[in-house]
């Protein structure tokens, strides 16, 4: 299957000379996703600079029912915005659409920025005016605020300022039949019918393109104190984080658990990696506070909160870090996990998240589980304990067969998952479904949801031209 | 137009007699509004205290295509919860599902409710746990859990907490084709498909009977401060907001406007209502911070921001409760507002939102334009500043003949708000729109926003069975 030319001749003809290439060098790099799992085909890739002219393509291609893979900065994991192997999805990126739409009349606590801007530009923005813009994941580089919003990306300080879905005010999008829905309020409060925003954000392109938005900002976080804290268990990090919620509010911005296995592995094999403590415990918490009031001085704070949880019994050990350099010291530890995960072998992976007071079960558990099928198997289980998010990776025994392993992948993650669901986790806490989850959304979601699902979706794409195939396989189509 | 016979029968045979009744004298206070301006009628009340109950009435009503007006503690203000007065509209009360389904192995910071249990039951379960939560209405004694959800309520915290939506974790409910949708999760990230539970939210029952809620709790607040500071204008109002909110971060958990005439009117007609200030200001601003620790001492963090903005030339005079009477004394110059406006005649009251920045320039202009059309005119603005909530109220001329001043409701309201909307406002910024804005709607809404709302409600209740003529006018039906 590929594209028909009088399809492709139609998008031609409501584009400028700029906005569309068939030259296969500039297509290539939009066809695969960063970590190689897929590659697609396509003949045509359109790159609109205006919403006006997405509404065409969206209405050219509703008329013709000509499928459209929505991308912004490509650095999705699950297949949801490359072109399917078939060769005949047309590509729409938004990438062009980079304009920063703002009110200079406002009071700088909101941003109108279009869909094709990088998360890395938004943040920037916000910095120069002294305030936040609190997203920040590894690809905010590349990353577009119109990614963001249609996969409700997470990240880092869900703890505090939610995922992408509660930092925006308002959205601009074109819908599934082309009309513009011009929603780029600046409201806090608004009961006027239903939430579209909501609905569009997370809902991976499949039910309108954004096109740009008004994001919330907020005060810039100008002091800092980070802690890293040793503990007997995973019930100690749930109570020391309620602890530390009580203690320190909203200064609280990130708390994040660590396991010996972790520590060992980025010790290890990572450079400027090192243990910062004498002794060695089964879990670690790395917690962050930050204030936007230039007075305070958060590292009493954090000292006396973290004495009184020792008296507690939560903590067993833990250091507060004396300069920007021993703080950025602690966080090397979290961030080089991933990659220091690649020394030990091939590591299986999940994106989970789980009810917080069911974690150290679950832990329990699925290595227990694990261990009796795969003997020798090192659980890594990681992540934003605050959110309840867990990197549930799994690295092969010592001196297995790293392909052989990997193998395994499909069965030891319905497993996972299984047991996930069973207590009542998810099994996709920021990545989304795509394609790569098609299958296990409908195994696991809720039959009623799946239905409602479908029935908005046919309702708002009658003939199934947007990310079609991603979330929900549409029977009929 | 009456509920014919075979259709109440359909419904009592799928009901225990407890669930169902035909009592005029049981069923007349279910068909009036608290404020009177909503009478209608319906010669049965079905009343299931289960959501299988729930979902057996849905049935029954989608396959017969009988209205069903759902009802929770009928404190709505919009038409949206009381039978219409042709008396075909079946009122399905959920008042009797009032089960805790709490989960005992929980971390204490969510709880699991049905649709019936009031605000004021989950706060005190909360409290009972040393957690808060932390929506607050005037109603909150009778108001539902799944009328506030339904409504996306408000209240005095959204500053700190957000409204509703950004309370609830998880969601049950009947879809107006019968299916339950079990969404009762507690999870803070789940990225698996569409928003149900934001889209339920504030869809205010015309896309399902929600019936069981897990809702968010936070940390008890343990101690307080507050302060009343006298400014001379309102955008002076915006800059102390920032600089509160920059100083002290999440902890500032309120933030009031009045207007010099609300001061008067309470001073004058309320008990124990005083000017707390020697001199008089334009605009005044009641404040309060809280924290859940108790060892931190909020006055001189209070005292301190103010004394800066003092400095700045934001605020021209300021006073901190220095007792919990005294800041007891502070609420209730604001608590008392609405009550003290009735001493002044009548008045024209609006439920508005604007962007944060355009709040001077909206009450300079509207002020401007009534003053034109209705000389002598008293506005009386206050409100939820942080949210930029307003409680638009525009007093008779002194003297005025009080029906006459408000025959005029439908023409002054109108111009206020075209110019909301002009200035990027909305119509509802809490109560919603039930049946009585929805020509508002029609006139204010986007339209590509309207269209989707009515594909969305012809998707999930396709013979227009729940809340019929709610939000949407429906054609065709």
């Amino acid at each position: 299957m590929t594209i028909r030319p009088d399809d492709m001749a139609a998008f031609k003809a409501v584009l400028d000379d700029k906005s569309w290439s068939t030259n296969a060098d500039e297509i290539a790099p939009h066809l695969v996703e960063w970590r190689d799992r897929y590659q697609g085909r396509s003949s045509i890739l359109l790159k609109p600079d205006n919403t006006e002219a997405v509404a065409r393509i969206v209405r050219v291609a509703n008329d013709r029912h000509v499928p459209l893979v929505v991308q912004g900065g490509n650095t999705g994991l699950v297949g949801g915005g490359v072109p399917d192997a078939g060769g005949g999805e047309v590509l729409l990126s938004l990438k062009r659409m980079t304009a920063v739409r703002d009110d200079v009349s406002g009071d700088g606590f909101s941003l109108g920025v279009e869909a094709g801007v990088t998360l890395q530009a938004v943040q920037e923005t916000a910095k120069a005016r002294d305030r936040l813009f609190p997203l920040s994941l590894a690809s905010e580089g590349t990353a577009t605020i119109g990614g963001a919003i249609s996969t409700n990306a997470g990240g880092v300080h869900v703890l505090k300022y939610g995922t992408m879905r509660s930092l925006i005010l308002g959205l601009e999008a074109v819908l599934p039949t082309g009309e513009i829905y011009h929603g780029l309020t600046r409201l806090h409060k608004d009961n006027t019918g239903y939430d579209l925003k909501s609905l569009l954000c997370g809902a991976e392109g499949t039910l309108g393109v954004v096109t740009a938005a008004t994001l919330k900002l907020y005060p810039a976080l100008h002091c800092h104190a980070v802690a890293f804290a040793g503990l007997k268990d995973v019930a100690d990090a749930l109570a020391l984080l309620a602890h530390m919620q009580e203690a320190c509010g909203d200064r609280l911005i990130a708390f994040e658990l660590i396991p010996r296995f972790g520590l060992e592995l980025v010790s290890c094999h990572m450079p400027r990696c090192r243990d910062p403590m004498e002794t060695a415990y089964p879990w670690y918490v790395l917690m962050e506070l930050a204030s936007s009031n230039q007075a305070e001085d958060l590292d009493p704070v954090l000292e006396q909160a973290l004495a009184s949880a020792h008296e507690k019994g939560m903590v067993q050990d833990a250091v507060v870090a004396a300069s920007e350099e021993q703080a950025e010291g602690l966080w090397r530890l979290r961030h080089s996990l991933s990659e220091a995960q690649k020394y030990a072998g091939g590591s299986i992976k999940h994106d989970l998240s789980l009810p917080q007071s069911r974690i150290p079960q679950f832990i329990q558990q699925v290595t227990e589980q694990l261990a009796h099928r795969v003997p020798g198997i090192r659980p890594c289980i990681f992540g934003h304990l605050g959110d309840g998010n867990l990197h549930a990776n799994f690295t092969q025994p010592e001196g297995a067969d790293k392909a052989a392993f990997l193998d395994r992948w499909a069965d030891i993650s319905r497993m996972v998952h299984d047991l996930t669901v069973e207590m009542g986790g998810s099994i996709s806490a920021e990545h989304g479904i795509g394609r790569m989850k098609v299958g296990d959304l409908e195994r696991y979601k809720d039959p009623a949801a799946l239905a409602a699902m479908r029935r908005i979706k046919t309702a708002l794409d009658p003939n199934n031209i947007l990310n079609p195939g991603r979330i929900l396989a549409m029977p009929g189509h």
